[in-house]
């Protein structure tokens, strides 16, 4: 029933035939509004990473580092056609190559950096880490269309990690924690949560998980954000894509609607959720939270992104102390209840996937 | 004359054919105090432990770790049956046995962790490490009658060290540093400590220093608590076993008491010191301090008490940056003096401990 | 062209047939002023030390720690004849000998610590570290004239530096970099810095590099002290010792004078950079600058001293950024461009006294 978690300095690593990570994927790199006129230095999947704009507003990503003296190019400035160096002012393009070494006449081609695949679509910067044999990504980077849908509002947030990535999987994939962790946002009666009606299917590189929570009381996001007449029919879709995934989670008064119809009415939250490795050991948790705004769309949107910020920050609290005690107790098997479906299956893809990359 | 100390990054410990701690022995794993209503989570020789009391104060201590996610159940809640976990509500009993999976019928018999034992006396709170091969107390905690003797009143606290236990230990049975250290509170003239009378006895398992200082100048400690008319006659009886050390010190208006009675009066101070590994490098210091009011008990405790945490507050710092020191200078020998004849013959003790118990 | 750069966490030095530091040094240890009534502990080339002075203010270098229980003696107090350990009072002189123990008749003659060769001269402390074949210093701590030049007033302090000693040496042999670093102070111009005319000559144990800049704006320090008419010529002059800088940079009104004379005059910055490995990644940085007055030397020396301070801590935020660089990196190569002559001529120095010095 239980699936292995590989994770360094909880089990032995050593003989792992795998990569630390599945490679031939789309990762969110950042929300688009985090690049601006300044670059955004980042580590993702263990490549230390600058981004940044040219004067057209196309975005580019190369190696964190000057070839000069090895200073991070995010600590300098971004100009018309590229990103120059604070120390000495080297000028790189957004191909890595250095076309610029104030005083002096020609600029070795060996004067370059590594650049990276990228793309922006939907409010995110998508980057792409092709294993060595098979670089090249043959599809685009997934769209979020929510992102520009007239009927919702939306904002989002990056949290950094102190955890490995699959322990945020489990958490989203797993939501009957909610009644427990989450009593002051979006929790509710734990019990309802913990007896939810629950169905996971999935393929070779996806899990659903859909949950149904009848005459459940409605938790406090939900009634501030929306008129409910007393006990509410709640419902959460769960969709793990390797390197995200999308939970639309919502109520309605108890017994107004069918619950699996996706043109319900009620309360929606619809969440973008961008898990990217910085290290074997630590995350970027990088998220929006969409919302249907009865009216005041923008103070809507302020209380559902607040109030889903300090959700977020009990998850983190709950999974960085979860790994700490991992690392304390690593020779300790852990093991499975029902709740645990839709984790394992996903685990079981990010291992095969991990080995599938090497 | 000298007896080796065996520390992790001090000396070589790659052929040691010993245990780090000697675990036939009762430790002080807490104040009584500090377990009420919340569960406490303390790391003792290297095991991640809960306490929580049941309905009826009973005391239990089990694995802090909740065997699903591997949560510290320490960051649970406490009900009457047993302990929560804040992840996904699983309950287990004193036992260490998950009696609980909230929206699951069955309680697999493996979903359990593991339990110590335990017992509560006299405001502290006990725990047994026994090796393997010899599991079972063979004897009861031991009693400290005095926090229930009416002449005297008595207060504690529990500090956290960044050095190994044994460093302490040396501290304690050596009280020569007194007049060098803690001039503010219970110093005096340097002098008269370093040329202390002193003889020093012992077993197997116990050491008795025991020092006279007479015609000596009260210190600060001394004379706010009690109205001494000039000099004094000292005397401190230090009673080290490998787990904790009592130590009685005290004065008397100079020439007026045989100091070798315990009956003596005048002025007293009766320390009680738990000294528990939390792992070979870092320690627990649980201590309690006893006095003998002439007048006004809380007022007397309220100084005594907090120019006693002052006083350890400055062994602290010296017993941190002497581990330190040591890290620094790993190779480099200490010679001993006239001072260490208990703390060398505590050492050795120990050494045969660890040996022992192996 | 380039000249390799080993250290730790960056380059293998499993196989380094040299020591980690040139030895046969006069190395900086302190600025006099450091050194008073208290005792002053450095860790220098991995060596703990205490400096501390006799009462006829004579300085004296010993290992930072009592024989006894290994307490730094940097946490001790300054007597006539020694310095006094913080812990049971032991007494030890300037050759490391301890001179008396509280309370025991006889002192061993193993009773003592090692110590240093130590020089003060000109408003610094010079330590030497010889090698055991070579121990005994050939020569004098050099000489820093400067400071006794009743043309210029000086002042002076200690930086310390997450960063290998090398780093600095590079950034000081390059002031290519001014422009782009230090734009609030002594900056400029960047073109202008990257484009000096610049020569760079030295032998086996020195370098020097000379640059001039002309018809540059003078930069903010500059204008703060002295009353330029309007563009200004500008002079560095840089001389590399393997354990020190010195460096002579200044303007006078653009075509004014003989750049090339040293008794131009304009405005004079004066820096001494004594350049001293704490560890193999962790540096002191120990400087003064001098300044000649027009008018109002405690003024122009405040000024003069607040700026240079706010520049070297603009260069440690770039050098400390480095070298997390570099450590990032570590596989990658570094190359070099036209302003790196005189660097990679210092390394080549540093690479062959490590050698020679083992």
């Amino acid at each position: 029933m239980s699936a292995q978690l590989h994770i360094p300095g909880v089990n032995d690593l050593s003989n792992d035939k795998t990569t630390s990570f599945p490679l031939n994927q789309w990762y969110i790199a950042a929300l688009s509004s985090e690049v601006d006129q300044q670059p955004l230095g980042r580590t993702l999947l263990n490549h230390p990473v600058v981004m940044f704009r040219d004067s057209s507003g196309d975005i580019y990503a190369i190696e964190d580092r000057c070839c000069h003296r090895s200073l991070p190019l995010s600590s300098g400035t971004v100009e018309a056609k590229g990103i120059r160096c604070g120390y000495h002012g080297m000028l790189y393009n957004g191909s890595g190559q250095c076309i610029e070494i104030p005083g002096q006449a020609m600029v070795p081609a060996k004067a370059r950096v590594g650049a990276y695949t990228v793309q922006e679509k939907d409010g995110f910067i998508w980057m792409w880490f092709g294993s060595k044999g098979n670089h090249a990504p043959l599809v685009d980077a997934p769209s979020y269309p929510i992102h520009g849908d007239s009927r919702y509002v939306w904002g989002g947030d990056v949290f950094h990690y102190e955890a490995p990535y699959q322990l945020i999987h489990d958490n989203l994939l797993d939501l009957s924690h909610v009644g427990y962790v989450h009593q002051k946002t979006i929790g509710g009666t734990p019990s309802i949560h913990m007896n939810a009606d629950m169905k996971t299917t999935g393929d070779d590189v996806s899990v659903q998980v859909v949950r149904y929570m009848r005459d459940s009381l409605p938790p406090p996001t939900y009634t501030s954000a929306y008129p409910f007449g007393g006990k509410i029919d709640r419902w959460a879709e769960i969709d793990f894509q390797p390197t995200h995934i999308k939970i639309w989670t919502g109520g309605v008064d108890a017994g107004s609607a069918d619950l699996t119809d996706p043109s319900r009415g009620g309360f929606h939250m619809r969440g973008f959720h961008g898990i990217t490795p910085e290290t074997e050991t630590t995350s970027h948790y990088i998220w929006s939270i969409a919302t249907n705004p009865v009216s005041d769309p923008q103070g809507t949107l302020a209380s559902v992104v607040a109030q889903t910020k300090y959700t977020f920050e009990e998850d983190k609290v709950v999974i960085e102390d979860q790994y700490q005690n991992m690392l304390r107790f690593k020779d300790k098997p852990m093991i499975s209840i029902h709740v645990d479906a839709g984790a394992n299956r996903a685990r079981r893809i990010m291992e095969k996937l991990r080995t599938f990359d090497r």
